[in-house]
């Protein structure tokens, strides 16, 4: 029960940061295709989110789906990463509209990281409250590695921005890939139940 | 478990996306009757778009009735649906604040052809899913007629809103026609279940 | 399944519509009390709008849950019900930012005499679709009575309206205080099963 | 059914009033730091709501999870401190943009006070509801005390404001830090389940 509306809840949350981004894609006040080209920056940075918004609630699935006991700590741990990931539609708006500039990359692959973290934090607490699940511990090694490296790659990508924004936002779209490809090792586990 | 939630995500975007498209009507700051009569090419844009969500609503929600396994193709397949459908306000906006300019019709025509191949390639996904229930793959083979058919339209309704944009209005709100009458086979199929 | 289903998707969008009326209440650029005031008339709007809402949430839930069989007349007239809801902000904004003038209230109460037709009309399908359901004949019953009963009020509240905003007021919160009263009927009716 | 009904829709309604917040998080125009630093009012004020409304959220899923039997009475005892959580949001958009000037803060304070006679309201209803539930009986004692003490505190911080805002604020913080302590009565009534 509890899980279910954990679940639900994030659901909830996650859809509505995905599509309230859409509100800053603001219509053109003119037709022509000129007005429409200049929101090149805007749709971008709004696929890059959208994007890595669906990755997070396509892992988020499958790890809420392995746990067995949801505690108070897996609450607030997982209300501590909706946080951060609510702020994404702030960060995309601010880099579309200044067309990806360096000070904007820079605060967009400090967000990401800080959403790294949030989510690198829930596995750790879920890991704790959930000593006894081997087949849980075995996925969240994998997990842990992946998170890991996308929080060291992002963070690499704030001082690149500076160099080339361009740079900064090859590195985030970088872990964006490595994530699109579906956890098998999580799948697996689950069919073998 | 899975499949629940991969509904109750699917319809929580899609809800969303519905009711966000409200906000584009902004209310008149006058109350003479004069200033409501402007906006009706914004209202009539909303009604179409609101009939075309709530087929995808429908249809979605007998599709996926219809199936017994979730995989990640599935997932992702369902999230790049939902990613086309989600522009369908900002295509909507720009449609109704230039009261149907043969861009602007042209592009939501595009944007509702892109939809319907995402929808498309969702049910190509789900058929290779489940290769054993052959009774989704007769639901399926009338879906993907229907689907085909669609974007055909769709596809010719881009350059038919050159030669007039209500040409165009017209395939669009013909194939919303088409949907809105209910796939008796889905719902046949399931009640002899 | 069918029905939980039905019954998330209104609830979702039941709730972005009661949710979305609240961007219309900005915030005022100053901090004086002055300013607060001014927003009077928007705030009373959202006030009987979000019990309008609420009410039709509370209802709609009685309804679903007396039923058994959904079919697909079912989601059309639901959806039919949802999109005459989903111009309750619209109307709203309006409405409070002209104070109350006559045209605004005037299209408000045809807006909820809409809202009621298309309630009424979810009524009748249920009923055609659920022959058998004894206990939900009699339950709807009360409801047609009321239901006609608000509509008939609904349609005065519209010449009234240029008489003066106020009587039509009046009797739109006449008709809320009457729903409000919770069915017990109903719910006599469910603690029976 | 009846129950899950309820926790959908008031998940539902919160996740939508702590995301719609974020709309008021506005992309600056210019991408410098300085204009960046000019919105740390309104993300401090973000993240107290934040925090705020997931405590609400976090106590709520506890609240409802201990109880057996829901009635009509505490339905719309949820839609009202559900109204209340709703005016959330422009509460705190008018103290982020006016900078926590001392009207603004005393407003927020006194709309806190309402939420949360509104949530002991909701406290009254369920317990009057669930007479022979003893366990909840011991939970809901707790809560009682919680509840009435955060009361308090918002009503002093209502005058505390007009000396000094940043007084008010220390207060409200206080209460936040008070309920974020997550409830072990509950908890270990839950697991003796």
């Amino acid at each position: 029960m509890t899980k279910t509306r954990l679940e639900a809840f994030s659901d909830g949350v996650i859809a509505i940061i995905i599509t309230i981004m859409v509100i800053e894609l603001r219509a053109p006040h003119n037709s022509d295709w000129e007005s429409l080209k200049e929101l090149w920056p805007v749709f971008l940075s709004y696929i890059v989110s959208f994007t890595m918004l669906g990755i997070y609630w396509g892992n988020h699935h499958h790890l809420i789906h392995t746990i067995k006991e949801v505690r108070g700590g897996i609450l607030w741990a997982n209300l501590h990463l909706l946080f951060w990931l609510s702020l994404i539609p702030f960060a995309t708006a601010w880099m579309g509209e200044n067309h990806f500039s360096s000070n904007t990359v820079a605060t967009y692959a400090f967000l990401a990281d800080l959403c790294g973290v949030a989510y690198y934090i829930l596995l750790i607490v879920i890991r704790n409250c959930n000593p006894g699940n081997e087949k849980l511990q075995a996925v969240l090694k994998r997990q842990f590695r992946k998170g890991l490296f996308s929080c060291i790659i992002y963070t690499l990508a704030i001082p690149a921005s500076f160099i080339h924004p361009a740079i900064a936002g090859g590195l985030i779209i970088t872990i964006a890939i490595i994530w699109l490809v579906p956890d098998r090792n999580i799948e697996r586990t689950i069919q073998e139940d």
